[in-house]
């Protein structure tokens, strides 16, 4: 097992890089993660696990020996993506998911800034049988660390796909899926009024809602409907709701 | 209005305190709190804002300039509960809310550690107009800065009440609900082929579930259904589907 003691060892700037930067994980297809748990869930998901960094001492994980470095303590948590790093941390590509040959639920989520955000609905699209994320816009990426571990691994698992806001139109088209948008508007419809069994819901960022350009690709405008004088759950809780409603009827 | 130049200075001592300490919280029924936002959210419930922390030049809210103190942004920032402060700190007695006269719903909350999540889960409830959260063992407190901030001021306006677990029974009992736990068991219910006109639904910790004390006054275990292998929902998206399931019928 090769040791590492320099932070300028090629695999600590390489797992540096995928820790902090987008543009790193896109042009490698691979991402940083620490902790035990993840490894877990990237190993049982398939994931190539491409690298792993361990403190000295610790436990090494069975069958990634080969793969494996070790360091001191101080460097693994310098090389770790989070920042009270458990270890080990490790780099992985994330599995590519075959596309669900008939898809009947989306959940498109618009300029979604916050990572956690983006990972605890993937969570949630997830466990509810969602058969695509569609990341679109400006959005958090799904080989963020922040938004893989917000997800407890289910980004290692559920089909995500990223486009830009004109291609969306296209692929939920192909999908043959009917796109809504939430949207507090007076002629927003009520989501209990609506048939779901193929349909796709659209979220948009955190303050400002959906883009004009993403409403004009709908079908229509949805609401959850609230008590009056409320003003808005949040992204993760309002698409909790509405992707509960889309696959209640068949989970 | 009072110019304040020290870290010693008794309002800022007590700004900090509330701030950082659950102990001063609930000794003088106060919080503090950061930002113009929240401020309009507190007055607008009509809380009493008990004092106000301005940067010298800032903007000083109207009404409220005989509470107001004015200090170096430095010590703003230093007297504030948020890394990041945008100011004003102020501090404030969150109102006491009414009971509901005849509640039909309530959302149990059980040892929840973070303050966030228990913010966003008050203001999912407040939305879906459920008539109390019960907070109860050791859960992160409604006064805590994060959680009124997470409930983007719903800690204002929702009933919420703090108990231990032996005190929940009662509690329930008088309101004449049926309590129900969230719960991954083989024997738990389908929440879809649950009655829930008159139902409180209890929710556990992030890692650990209910405890067999609180599942002991339950009148059963309830599960979300979710695609087989998937491991769970986290607890803020389990609450809103829930919720929603109470809420539905009547919104």
């Amino acid at each position: 097992m090769e040791r590492i003691t320099s932070r300028k060892n090629p695999y600590i700037m390489r797992l540096r890089a995928l820790g902090s930067d987008a543009a790193a994980r896109a042009a490698s297809g691979e991402t940083a993660l620490d902790g035990m748990k993840l490894l877990g869930e990237a190993l049982a998901s398939g994931a190539e696990v491409t690298g792993v960094l361990c403190a000295e001492g610790a436990e090494v994980p069975e069958g990634l020996e080969s793969r494996t470095y070790c360091a001191p303590p101080e460097l693994v948590s310098y090389a770790s993506p989070v920042k009270n790093s458990p270890g080990p941390v490790f780099s992985v590509r994330l599995p590519e998911i075959a596309a669900p040959a008939s898809p009947r639920s989306a959940l498109v989520l618009e300029n979604i800034q916050d990572p956690g955000n983006v990972g605890t609905m993937i969570r949630t699209a997830n466990a509810l049988g969602i058969d695509a994320v569609i990341l679109c816009g400006d959005c958090a990426g799904r080989s963020s660390p922040r938004c893989v571990r917000a997800s407890m691994g289910a980004a290692f698992r559920q089909y995500v796909l990223e486009c830009s806001v004109p291609e969306l139109g296209g692929i939920i088209e192909a999908m043959g899926l009917t796109l809504y948008g939430a949207a507090l508007t007076d002629s927003a419809r009520d989501v209990r009024d609506l048939r779901l069994e193929r349909a796709a819901v659209a979220i948009g960022n955190e303050g400002h809602g959906l883009s004009p350009e993403l409403m004009r690709l709908c079908a229509g405008a949805m609401i959850i409907p609230m008590r009056p004088g409320s003003e808005s759950l949040n992204a993760a809780a309002a698409a909790a709701v509405l992707m509960w409603e889309m696959a209640r009827a068949r989970l």
